[in-house]
């Protein structure tokens, strides 16, 4: 069976958990429209991100590679749209790396889009009530990172390998009490949104 | 056996729902802590919001009176602390009235306080993970409107009836697609907030 | 001639400066519209606010009293209608002390109202482009507190003087360099703003 | 005396004024560190600001182009880092024409990035109280087309000229009576703001 590749991320930032991390886990092994859910926590750090995501395309041979990581302060589930070639931290990573103004690959082009069908995606969380939308930005850290980096490794190997990165808010642990207010998102509704996400992807394999 | 009573609002503002009168709806008729909930929907219009709820309170002469409303907008429950004789709305009621700058109550005191146990009820929702905070404003529009005028007929009449309001966010069906993102909250959260609220007042009625 | 008192506060939560103690300096010993502009800086300290601006009322006699306060976050000035009997610090003020849930005057009224003309200045604020509006929370800090407790003070003592509270933005230097961004506003603006809030509290006297 | 090309966009979304037309205008015609600021106004509508803007530098012969424009609820300049092939509007164009998900350049590269110093500006504009940051989207409606246009004019015929896009927030005359509120910045910090951009390009090129 096609393997689809979801990865979370471990936590970062001080916070206790990473709701990536928790909703990856809750679809590990589930088959989903035909595609066997594998999946794996990568590291809040510079460059071991992207290795450790290269590690598990080459363990799993999957059609398509989704990694999913936490965006604290967002409303809704964002599929971004574009990885850019950028490290600019506003934090330190999980080692202390703290990159500015920085590529994330010397001499890579500027950007690079997603190839999982973005906008259908979106289209369909929101019709099976999951707020969501398309995001143009995601960001300039370690999400971004792997974003464009997984990119620029299945592109540079002419790999058959769609891929893509979602955005997820803050669970409800992570509100609840919080100061100031934090919008959150149960991780019910957000591992329904990858469902969704997943069933898009291999609707539009099939295709 | 003792009666709460929880109202809702209709929908207003050009929203096809309202989840304050959803989420009441969900516990009307239940039984939580030994009080029996019932509720009511009330109008979003000046002047009738608070009558109608006056109705129901003789109606059903209730221990404790909660009024539900939905603020758009906020990521969490609040649970509002203060009741301003003010009402300034920015935008009609659903009559078509538009009060700027008038008092609830002609020759009314600035404000009342709840008599629910605010913070506790807080305290116990962050708790159970029900993201909540206390509010220290409730608006100018009609939810305030119904919060002071409540409380002043409570004051007014000697009554030994608790009373206060809370604030519920918007739920997945009215974030999902909407421009801008929107915060919001599923309607389970809510009710589970609520129940916990009238718990947390069943407890301190107990006392 | 009559006077008016214009009081700042110290700088706090980390901050270098104090927008409402260089605002009400850049006023100081001006007359506007036939009113003498005297002025203090107070601290940001629980009752000491309170005092040092009694202080002030009982050394300098003003017709009308106005304490400033700086809101972050803000991004017009606000001129507050109302101050609530609630003290709930959500960080230490200056010398340590965290209030949480306590009243700023024991068996007070719940609120006063602002006295000084507020929908008025806001009006000529925004007619002579200075961001501005009328806003229905002061926040629950030394704000709120310096503010109830002239209320109270002036009340109490059935005293002839107008009192208020104007809330302004964080100025240019608060903001350039901030992570993450900040609204702010030009002291020039401010300044501005005060201005129009003394005019309108003499023509209003006057009349 | 070689020159810098600055332009500025007309009014729209039901606003009355342009600040990023009102900003070029101010600069129109003077010399900023050996730069001569040659400044033109171009139409909020797809294709035709990437084609006025490529008239004006065929007309004027710039060595360093920048597009400015207005990003109603930003709070600082920001100075953007990244033009996407992405044409998604959130709303119409003067002309009506309302692109989804649409490429700005057919079979162009996924992003071009700003060749002005965008992160000397930064640094330069924080230095002289100016808020600005980075910004690494310049959203997906015409300021982002122009940028992207702009950029691939330039790399496609192989011009020696530097190019960029500054975002400029709403200013005092947009923001005094907005409800909600809106954050803003006074004409006179964001001219001050596009100077320093000026003469830090102007260091750039003698270097």
């Amino acid at each position: 069976m096609s393997k689809i590749l979801l990865t979370g991320f471990e936590p970062f930032g001080g916070e206790k958990v990473n709701p990536s991390e928790l909703a990856v886990k809750e679809l590990a092994g589930k088959t989903i429209s035909g595609l066997e859910v594998v999946t794996g926590v990568i590291p809040v750090v510079t460059k071991k991100c992207i290795d450790e995501t290269v590690k598990l395309i080459e363990e799993y041979s999957p059609v398509a590679v989704i990694n999913v990581g936490q965006a604290g302060g967002r409303m809704e589930i964002s599929v971004e749209k574009v990885a850019i070639n950028v490290k600019d931290y506003r934090i330190p990573d999980n080692e202390g790396n703290q990159l500015r103004y920085a590529p994330v690959v010397e001499d890579g082009p500027a950007a690079y889009f997603a190839t999982i069908p973005v906008e259908k995606i979106v289209d369909n969380m929101v019709e099976n009530v999951v707020p969501s939308s398309v995001s143009y930005t995601a960001g300039t850290y370690c999400c971004n990172e792997v974003f464009y980096g997984v990119s620029s490794y299945i592109h540079t190997n002419n790999l058959k390998i769609l891929n893509g990165f979602i955005h997820i808010p803050f669970i409800l642990e992570q509100a609840a009490g919080a100061k100031p207010p934090r919008p959150s998102m149960s991780l019910d509704t957000i591992v329904k949104g990858l469902e969704i996400a997943i069933d898009t992807v291999a609707e539009y394999i099939r295709q």
